[in-house]
């Protein structure tokens, strides 16, 4: 490329990192995507030194999709939203990275899933997917809530649901607890019973436990007792997250992530008619997040 | 030793392996404690090689401070009573292994806690330390229950009771549940607060959760509604785990580990009034188990 066209023409990156994968979109100064990228896993937490090669990979993939010679990313403006960095050490550690871009703004998945539902405006989100969250941007106040990973919290999660099964079909072999349909579901899953799944999963990740919320909910929906009190339970989280975020006076609420189709079902009605779809994705979200923060910059610059 | 030292008297070593330590007991044919050993962790679910070297550092200490030459075993009755040999596939790892004593009876931790609390006797045990389990023997039939481990079960345990106050209070500080003296003492005993927690602990062993136990049943007995009900539910499990083996017909029923002594004020009174003290230590369980077991070899090539 010449230097003449690079400074013609601002190109924005916008990068969804989470857990399990790491996205990325390349947009031209009048919004069009011109390139794509995806790669493996992202989340600081879980490794910095993986989640860099992830972010800088999807970058390389989307620059070379829009044609720029060999991936070169030093006149990209760049906007990343990661899973981690609300927690102050992890958003330190990628912040003092030395990245490859022109610019490159940082903020959390949930701020630019948030920015991708609403195309840039306020509002609101809750991502219920092998995780669960919820944040809301209105009048440049934004409220972070949950999000405490798959030991911690995570409750109405997938992976949280998964496990709530698994404990109960334990308990039940134990006869401490009520038979439930989700012993089959267990089996069918994984393939193990009775002191196997102990196995079998006392060291799965939290997509593994997810793997088993879609029969969860299935078997709560066939009016398995078990199964309806783990998903009336995550939904009443849910519903309390909505309306904690509600309270903040959003323009819009969206509900995204892996199972947030199949639990809007179980959520409160007061909360369920709130919920509008989301706009665009969060690698989207990321681009604007990136343009806003870059056209402040550049206009305190002119300031 | 000379060989006909060796030959002359049966020396019966009984070990008790867990997640933490690994414990040994080297005891003459009269009865008498003639040495002991204490080395690390020995859960081969955590790590079959470590297990291993655990098992053969205590018996060789044991061996040492009884006075045999270099720590010799090879004329030695061993009886093993291991934490996660209940799984199958545990229990083939640790029995195929090459072990360096004259004989080696394999069973369960809980399987020679029992037999040490009612001196070799039937009877039933409920272990509440880091984890939770409980296990019953009468007339040759055992029930074990729980255990299941810390990620997907060990309900009421130290490390459950640890986990459920982090939990409630990271959703106390979302204003998501009640706000509760826990959230102090999550701060005196791991020196972080809000999202500090998240860092400190979301990767935290059990016993890292194990060590809040002690205040959560001190801020229950101090009246904090979120440890009264943490408490209340881990005192139902253990009283439910204790009813279930009562029903064996067990004649003395003990309730050991860490959190025994504070747990039991919270537990119901039918189960508080059957619970008596334990007799003697695992380890003294495992010598008793490798006797009887290796009795019974030489009974059935006598007959």
């Amino acid at each position: 490329m010449s230097s003449s066209k690079e400074s013609a023409e601002t190109l924005y990156l916008g990068i969804d990192g989470g857990g399990s994968k790491c996205r990325a979109t390349l947009v031209s100064s009048t919004g069009e995507i011109v390139g794509v990228g995806l790669s493996g896993p992202a989340n600081p937490l879980h490794g910095l030194e993986r989640t860099l090669e992830s972010i800088e990979d999807a970058s390389v993939q989307a620059a070379k999709s829009a044609g720029l010679a060999d991936g070169n990313l030093s006149n990209i403006v760049a906007g990343i939203g990661l899973a981690g960095v609300n927690l102050p050490g992890q958003y330190e550690q990628v912040a003092s990275w030395q990245h490859p871009y022109a610019r490159c703004y940082l903020t959390t998945d949930l701020h630019v899933a948030c920015l991708g539902a609403h195309r840039g405006d306020d509002g609101a989100v809750i991502v219920v997917g092998t995780g669960s969250c919820g944040f809301s941007a209105v009048n440049g106040k934004s409220v972070s809530l949950g999000g405490h990973g798959f030991l911690l919290g995570d409750k109405g999660s997938g992976a949280w649901m998964g496990l709530k099964a698994i404990k109960s079909v334990l308990t039940a072999a134990d006869e401490l607890s009520a038979p439930t349909q989700l012993t089959q579901a267990v089996t069918d899953v994984y393939q193990v019973s009775g002191l196997e799944i102990i196995e079998r999963l006392s060291k799965s990740s939290s997509s593994d436990f997810a793997r088993l919320a879609p029969r969860v909910i299935q078997a709560a929906e066939a009016g398995d007792q078990v199964a309806m009190n783990i998903v009336s339970s995550a939904a009443d989280y849910v519903s309390a997250l909505a309306r904690k975020l509600l309270a903040t006076q959003p323009p819009r609420l969206s509900l995204i992530g892996g199972i947030s189709g199949p639990l809007s079902n179980w959520l409160a009605d007061d909360v369920l008619k709130r919920i509008e779809e989301p706009l665009d994705q969060p690698e989207m979200g990321a681009v604007y997040f990136a343009r806003q923060q870059h056209q402040r910059v550049l206009s305190d610059v002119v300031a």
